[in-house]
């Protein structure tokens, strides 16, 4: 296999912009370079069609009493605009400052390119590998994967075979601290929407004989949360519990303090939920948060209107132990009983997904039925990890959403296993996005043992 | 003088859109248009440069002894646009259904083409016309005539020497009944941003650490009603007193009923502050109104931010006994002590205008000094119109505002006598504005009539 830089900087080469419709050849030259390295790895490859972007479904079958492994990757990319506050071209990868730069280099690309070139390495080390992997790699990851549950569907009895899935695809907070994700917080999303009167009103000749629909919306808005930071629906909180005091310890080891995090954000206080400090609350806490809000006039200077039409965009974060459609019919409830009178509500639900949560072995928490095939993947991947990193991973609740981790779970049985590859510094989904170096040689370094030890000696 | 259809077309042809600086052409051709109708009328006339367009002024000088009116007017127009809406275009006046169609048919240029030729009428059969009248039309209504205090500072002297104002550009309800407008609500405008984090940030990431600015706006926002649909300030409704039992009587007369005007607007409910029916509180009640709102994401779909900031647009009306700068303090104030922590305010306020409101003779609440000169206008006026119309004017408080009203009366010290001469399907600032032919030709009418009996005898 060629130099990985070479090869991650061949892979950035394509466009492949998973939401841009023009984006064809991109998606078809990531896609048949992922088949390419894989089939020069030995596997046996095949294109999974999707009413959308194929999903490379590839395969090494070892004996059947060998362990088996799934990896998960996506070969799609945000879109690289604005385009002109790259330093270099997007798709032209560039090595400067000990990163390699290109849109994809750490999402999903250079990930991916560490697990083929660690497995590339464990088997000029041993070519006969007793080790069955099942590779997918997804080209919708970017816009929501929207076919991947019907691809689970169809797919999972050949999937579940698999002991568990490795993944990396979440972060860590710096090259030599990798973090193992234990929990991604579920998600629940709607658009509420309050209509008035038919038409925009002149607000002189109307004003003060309805309800104006940003004054109702504000109202309704105001009631979701209570004056300490919780959400006010009863029932938002039920069968969440607090962190296990392993989790809290884990926290103290990571790199960043409140008092860094405040001048990230540049905010003078946090402002969480009780129970709970700032870094706490972004991994522990489920929230509710208004993404969007709008109507009327919102030009520059004023018009007096009073607006037809109010909407805002809310989405819930979901914690272990809370339901998405449980808390998205609590919401639509509590939205429904309290909207003021005089205007109509219209609530459009836009799906969302579970959270997902994983305790290493020996924690206080620890499952009583846990497999050994996982307990042995958390315990090759901390030896492998501290060796090559020279640190032992933290293993850390993380407060983003990965929809497809839960439904592997709901749908085939699976666990995952995550290991953070990216950073803060990588600008992921933005201009300059890039990948470290160090990460790279590292985490092959660490792949490589962990393929060999997973695999039946 | 010619025939008032004929000129008012002509006038019609000029595009004297007074916000588009590509419409020099039309500004020029529609001042000198209405120039050459008040030499011929045998004015004096001089053009008032000022920052931006200037201002016709023409004056009539009989005897000083002789009364003496001003007459207002604006020369400029709303855009045209949306062209594609219009069924004949919009500068090309074209009768049809007894109305006169085209941009400005009905504001204004229509109702100053009714003075003109009344008065023309007027001249006619009294050559000698012992009434002093200064004429001043305006080229900045449509953007809230900017120059126009500074006009009348400058010229406060010379305007001062008039027994007061007469204004035809406020509405009436039908052709057939018209209304003196006795008030128009005054104006409080400011926009209000509040700032959290220094950058959007993902709401999985960082999620539960934060106030959210559109949580902390709404919170804000929702103080600032009581759930009776009163304003809470305290402080904003001192000085206001309810309307007058005569003041109720009348607007018992108006044509519309509750039912038709809950149609109209397309509500299945009034929403009023306590004390007001709906058709009452338009033109009675002071207001705050929320006229636009913006933050987060507003497109399609979801983005799972936190936003950086969100804003609101405020506007108060407000009506006899309130002060615009008093209330402007107290709202500013109130926002700032409201303002939920976590997030930084900022609070621009647009400027804003005094109520305007004049008593008619012998009624409950007419002050004592009334001059005589404005006790006549009322009285010629109630006549004129009730011989032309067929019955007699409504005196009823208007809910919008034209603070250059309120102007006349804080700098020149005149009040003002506002006679409606459109109504609501006139589709003022709308494609298909039009201007009614009976009440041009029973307007000429009876201003003839108000001119001759307002002169001295």
């Amino acid at each position: 296999m060629k130099d990985p830089v070479e090869l991650l900087s061949e892979y950035i080469a394509f466009a492949s912009v998973s939401t841009d419709p023009t984006a064809r050849e991109g998606m078809r030259g990531a896609i048949e370079f992922a088949a390419d390295q894989l089939k020069e790895l030995g596997f046996s490859v095949q294109e999974v069609p999707t009413p959308l972007h194929p999903i490379l479904l590839a395969e090494r079958r070892t004996s059947p009493e060998d362990p088996h492994i799934l990896i998960y990757g996506h070969y799609d990319v945000q879109p690289s605009e604005p385009d002109g506050l790259w330093t270099t071209p997007p798709y032209q990868a560039e090595v400067r400052n000990n990163r390699i730069y290109g849109r994809g280099s750490a999402d999903n690309k250079g990930p991916q390119i560490v697990h083929m070139a660690a497995l590339a390495k464990a088997l000029q080390e041993n070519p006969n590998l007793a080790l069955n992997i099942t590779w997918f790699i997804e080209g919708e990851e970017e816009i929501g994967s929207p076919s991947f549950r019907g691809f689970l569907e169809n797919y999972k009895d050949r999937l579940a075979e698999a002991d568990f899935v490795l993944l990396s695809d979440t972060g860590s907070p710096s090259p030599d601290q990798l973090v193992v994700t234990t929990a991604l917080r579920g998600l629940v999303s709607m658009e509420v929407k309050l209509t008035g009167p038919k038409m925009d009103l002149h607000s002189g000749i109307h004003g003060g004989a309805v309800r104006n629909p940003i004054q109702a919306l504000s109202t309704l808005l105001a009631t979701l949360h209570n004056e300490d930071g919780s959400v006010n629906i009863p029932g938002f909180y039920d069968g969440v519990s607090l962190p296990e005091s392993w989790e809290r310890d884990e926290l103290a080891h990571h790199p960043s303090s409140p008092e860094e995090y405040a001048k990230f954000l540049d905010v003078d206080e946090f402002f969480t939920a009780p129970g709970y400090s700032a870094l706490e609350a972004v991994r522990f806490g489920p929230t509710l948060e208004i993404n969007g809000i709008g109507g009327g006039f919102q030009g520059e200077g004023q018009k007096t209107v009073i607006p037809s039409q109010a909407f805002a965009k809310l989405t819930c974060r979901l914690v272990a132990g809370q339901d998405s459609e449980r808390v998205e019919k609590l919401l639509v409830n509590a939205l429904r009983d309290r909207c003021p009178s005089g205007v109509r509500i219209s609530i459009d639900t836009h799906g969302g997904g579970n959270p997902y949560w994983i305790v290493p072995p020996n924690r206080t928490n620890t499952p009583a039925d846990q497999s050994p095939a996982i307990q042995k993947g958390f315990s090759v991947l901390e030896d492998a990890i501290t060796e090559s990193f020279g640190k032992r991973p933290l293993y850390l609740r993380e407060g983003g959403s990965v929809p497809i981790i839960a439904d592997l779970k709901d749908i085939v049985g699976l666990d995952t296993i995550m290991v953070g590859l990216f950073t803060p510094e990588c600008n992921l989904h933005a201009p300059d996005e890039s990948f470290h170096l160090d990460i790279l040689h590292n985490g092959i370094d660490a792949f490589a043992k962990i393929f060999a030890n997973l695999a039946r000696k």
